[in-house]
């Protein structure tokens, strides 16, 4: 009550997070007054936190980290090649990596499930009953400025913030999916959650350099640094706005860290696991994981 | 003006394509009263017809058409052997095909881009100078009542209509993309064009007989049936429902017919082509193609 009578002067807010990031400067410049406007401890009792966007406009989820790639494509090759009975394959990629050049020269990427997006403490589902549940650290950047063309020395400018991403897998499904070389499809296309917040850009002295960790159950599976990543959020900026627009709103994925993700680690969840994923910077993501449907 | 005083009755019809489909029988019913009531001719000039949903809130391409992929896949694997000077590669799908078992057993799709749609007449702006641009001849079916765990013979019921479909692609481009089995990428995600119109479901007698055509410059390029899909609309929507929400509104592609585009026939799109796509029942979808960077 406290806090709707101190705020009855700012008319206007923008009325979504969406709405917040196509006003630019102006609608944080508002977001930053509502802020101190706001008394410290107005609420009763603890609000709950949505995603940060419910439906964001587009989803993609990029192969920006490369390390973990390398380690997952050998991991898949051999497990394909195992179930359809034949020898273990060997690296075909530069340098002896499993990852072809292409993954080097380029920001290689899939579009991503934007409908069906989870927040903090929200409970992920599992859609059908898992053979391998899987998590995987990332962090994702949240396009602020619409741009086509956009220069490198130009893109940082268009980031409005970073958040962090799970993109849950059913490695049981991504196998046979992936054989036909179109992409993770419905492996990945039932649950993608981000949170706690959008940490906007102005929050980072370097945000190449945040470390991350996954734990499960409270016990740490992975650890690294958004140093690691092979192409930049810039890179990927400029490639997506080539000759065609980027808009505002649209969330871009970075992809799993080096060890970030239990395909890495032979590891996966069970029924009942808490997933929290923590970022420097940005907070901690923290969901549970259920093998019984939701709605 | 006429068209206008004569439909003064009728009041909170749907405002967008989106909203009409999400309103179910009833906005449909309201649709019909709104044609009846309107006078036939009562437009001074014609109206520029936009596509039918400008911006779907999701749009996913589909492999239910098979012989164009065995087609394809097979030059594909050959344009790829040679660019890296390799001998050239051998057929290692079921039955000599080129496609892997996995596209028979299920519908392989990948998320395509929603936010670059075109409609009828709209000029298709290439992204950066073309290698190879080509058109796809494809239909698209939109889903019209969300559900979740949709069962086959119900699966019909939750068709809103169907329109054409172009998934413009840049095959210069998709080659070295999809070499990392991840997608086509940019290949495809910078225009895709819908229209003329979505007919609804009961404009059909049988869907899976339709005559399509694809003609450039008036010459016909491309000539087929919807009846040559392996997989149905319904095995679509059954296996994209599966423990998660299929969403109303959402736009599912087919997939290219046999001989539906360019790829298939060593035929490539040049500067300022005219593309009509004809699909019986539904229309003609018409665009014409430009080597120069719009807006």
């Amino acid at each position: 009550m406290a806090a709707a009578a101190s705020l009855e002067g700012i008319t206007d807010f923008p009325s979504s997070m969406q709405a917040l990031i196509e006003a630019g400067e102006q609608g944080l410049a508002a977001a930053r007054a509502l802020v101190e406007a706001a008394p410290a401890q107005s609420l009763a009792t603890a609000p709950k936190i949505l995603a940060p966007l419910q439906r964001p406009i587009r989803l993609r989820d990029c192969c920006l980290f490369l390390e973990h790639m390398e380690v997952s494509a050998g991991k898949i090759a051999k497990a394909q090649a195992k179930a359809a009975g034949q020898p273990e394959p060997t690296p075909q990629g530069p340098d002896g990596t499993w990852l072809n050049e292409q993954f080097y020269k380029q920001v290689i990427y899939y579009n991503a499930d934007h409908l069906h997006v989870f927040g903090p403490d929200d409970e992920i589902h599992w859609p059908v009953q898992p053979g391998w549940a899987d998590y995987e650290l990332e962090w994702a950047c949240v396009v602020g400025t619409s741009g086509k063309d956009i220069q490198q020395d130009a893109a940082r400018s268009h980031i409005f913030g970073f958040t962090i991403f799970n993109d849950w897998s059913a490695r049981d499904l991504q196998f046979p999916f992936m054989e036909a070389k179109l992409g993770p499809g419905e492996a990945k296309d039932f649950a993608n959650s981000f949170g706690p917040c959008i940490a906007t850009l102005d929050e980072f002295e370097d945000p190449y350099n945040l470390q991350m960790t996954a734990r499960i159950n409270g016990e740490v599976w992975s650890s690294g640094s958004t140093g690691t990543m092979h192409h930049s959020w810039e890179d990927a900026l400029v490639q997506f706005s080539r000759g065609k627009t980027l808009f505002a709103g649209e969330v871009i994925g970075s992809g799993t860290v080096l060890g970030g993700c239990g395909l890495e680690l032979d590891k996966a969840l069970r029924h009942g696991d808490v997933v929290e994923l923590e970022i420097e910077r940005i907070g901690v993501l923290r969901n549970r994981v259920l093998f019984s449907q939701g709605a």
